[in-house]
């Protein structure tokens, strides 16, 4: 078995590579606009199906599993995309500092024969961070490639999370036990064992 | 301000160090037996105080902050230790399949001045895991330097653990944003900026 990751995301497929299978990085272009009456609960697994349909089917050889999928951090009734700037990226880290927000990951997995999609929730907890730290962070780790602003695996995931109900990898941008657990189901005609590529 | 880290875990220094402030590591000899009669939620912390008690005070020096630290996991009444061979190893991980468990981690942190203590706990979540892939694990990773036999960074706790109640890095060794926190609050005339030495 083998991945096929729609993603540039080098965290992802760091990731994905650790389940123990060869991936393979391709690029998808798709339009990232989502309808505005989309719930902010459906919008990651909307964008990683539209990913996943980007990806001509045709190309996918027998044991081939493609993999697209998408993370977004909602704060109260906000989406939190990618900061454009400095100034955006301290306003970000200031909104979640001493509260709890909700990083929705959609996932899509793709054969020849089937596709499954889901979403996994984990909440986050933030303690009250100082204006120093949040400079610190955003000005040595430069967060500017993160939906919110931060890296949970990061600095500033360090300090500042206390806290977090569900799956950490989730938030690091793909929930790998409910990956794995899918393609072990739904999957198990093509899912060899990850030992046998160790 | 510099850790005096009395621990001789690679995965405890990384993290320390991973906090922005110099490390030394040295090592403690104690007796790691504890009472019978202490709650298996306090022992993590009566651990921690016996090591930071068994380094002598007067060889801190100023800006030396001395941290300590003991992690147990607890499924139901019993307290996990390190697996003492591959059967026992084996048997840790199938009790641990398909359940939650508690994981404590008691820091105790000492300056020429003052010491703190404080206990953090994180509740860990297994998926039901299959036969193979316990033994995928085990003769993969060999846990036996582990208290109940896995690391939650490695790839049974990616594949494995479907959600967390607490704070990740205290399941790795060490809870870094409570420590922090406690640093920036109680020993805050010696605390300075991570920022000085990046």
């Amino acid at each position: 078995m083998q991945f096929i990751l729609a993603s540039q995301s080098p965290r992802r497929r760091q990731l994905l590579a650790a389940l123990g299978y060869p991936v393979k990085a391709v690029s998808v272009n798709v339009d990232e606009h989502v309808p505005p009456t989309l719930p902010t609960a459906e919008v990651a697994e909307h964008l990683a199906l539209r990913k996943a349909k980007a990806f001509p089917v045709e190309q996918l050889k027998e044991g081939e599993v493609l993999v697209t999928a998408d993370t977004v951090v909602v704060h109260g009734d906000t989406v939190l995309g990618k900061p454009a700037d400095r100034a955006e990226a301290i306003r970000m880290l200031h909104l979640l500092s001493g509260t709890a927000h909700t990083v929705y990951t959609g996932v899509c997995l793709r054969s020849r024969e089937q596709e499954v999609s889901f979403t996994e929730q984990t909440t986050v907890h933030f303690v009250t961070l100082s204006d120093e730290d949040i400079l610190h962070y955003v000005d040595t780790y430069r967060p500017y490639d993160k939906a919110g602003a931060y890296g949970i695996q990061e600095w500033i995931g360090m300090i500042g999370i206390s806290h977090i109900e569900g799956c950490y990898y989730n938030v690091m941008g793909l929930p790998l036990s409910r990956l794995y657990l899918t393609l072990r189901n739904k999957f198990s005609s093509i899912c060899t064992s990850p030992r046998s590529i160790s």
